[in-house]
């Protein structure tokens, strides 16, 4: 039986949503980010890093986006979220989620969570004004090279899709004008769609 | 055949000892970051991004460490540097290197790019003085969770070894104490001791 700790508004959605599409037996347990129950002692015994997602498994736990993300697609092959037997192909998958990690989603986090890599609030100031161009500039990356509809792997939904819809979904907040990102929000829109992101958005905001 | 962009002293080592690893056939383009080769016309049409490492292959560009270095794994099934016929192991590797990129990788980036994230003096001056804090406290993480030994695995080398092992390489730059990090130190003198390992730091360094 599957696990995933998530937060409403955070990357776990990712993972949320490619376990409904698997058609996964898997329970939730939503963490209140507001009483900083992702740094409680029973939280940290589970993840000690402190953040969502993580998802408990019987053979232990498992954490970091990108990873689980190949993990579900690898568990439920049948689903065909990923390229398995091709390993190009499969590392295309695997470098789109990764700059959606490493580079898109740390350049989204210098606007609340400055204080992870500075001390001052002047920097964190002056963080919080850049994220908009950096922000920005991943995206406009993303809608030129690697979005290659309808569906970003092309005519196969596959792990980079609710990744990369969890994160066009902070665009507005990050001050990015969608107006520019003709194919993201097309993309956002279609994923909307999904029964199973529909499902999964009902219960991150009930 | 394979092409390997690198320049010295980046996160480009990792991919590079795992090519020499499993034996592949690859050439290697170095890139001078002092000249700002990296953001050359020449280069942007390989690797837009205007980073290392990049990887060109028969089909295609990879980019993203951790995307490569499971990609070399997987086309190399034979040098068993990932276990990749278990979902579940698989993704523990991958979980490490994605926490190596997104995390350790980016920390340490404050240092020298605060660019990327801020626009003041005062901020990249800022982030820098925390480095030693971030950096330290994701090897303390490293060393108390993550490295098995004598491999990070356990008995069997993996893509996170040569990944671990370049990303230690900067600590004293950091200003992190390898006296706490007995385990990260001695993985570090087990990986300077293989051939591979030898053989790419004398070519980085001629």
């Amino acid at each position: 039986m599957l696990k995933l700790y998530y937060a409403p508004g955070t990357c776990a959605l990712a993972s949320h949503i490619a376990l409904e599409e698997v058609g996964a037996t898997y329970t939730t347990e939503r963490l209140d980010f507001k009483a900083n129950q992702q740094n409680s002692p029973e939280y940290i015994k589970i993840n000690p890093k402190g953040r969502v997602p993580a998802l408990v498994t019987d053979r232990g736990v498992l954490t970091e986006t990108p990873a689980m993300l190949a993990f579900i697609a690898q568990s439920f092959p049948k689903a065909k979220l990923a390229p398995l037997d091709d390993p190009f192909a499969f590392a295309q998958v695997q470098s789109i989620n990764s700059y959606l990690c490493s580079t898109v989603h740390v350049a989204h986090a210098h606007k609340m969570r400055g204080a992870r890599w500075a001390t001052e609030e002047t920097s964190f100031a002056d963080m919080k004004r850049k994220v908009s161009e950096t922000v920005g500039a991943s995206f406009a990356l993303i809608e030129r090279d690697m979005l290659r509809g309808p569906w970003v792997m092309g005519e196969q939904y596959t792990i980079c899709d609710p990744y990369l819809f969890t994160i066009a979904g902070w665009l507005e907040g990050d001050g990015v004008d969608l107006a520019g990102l003709p194919k993201v929000a097309e993309h956002r829109k279609r994923m909307s769609e999904r029964s199973a992101v529909k499902k999964v958005l009902a219960e991150e905001k009930a």
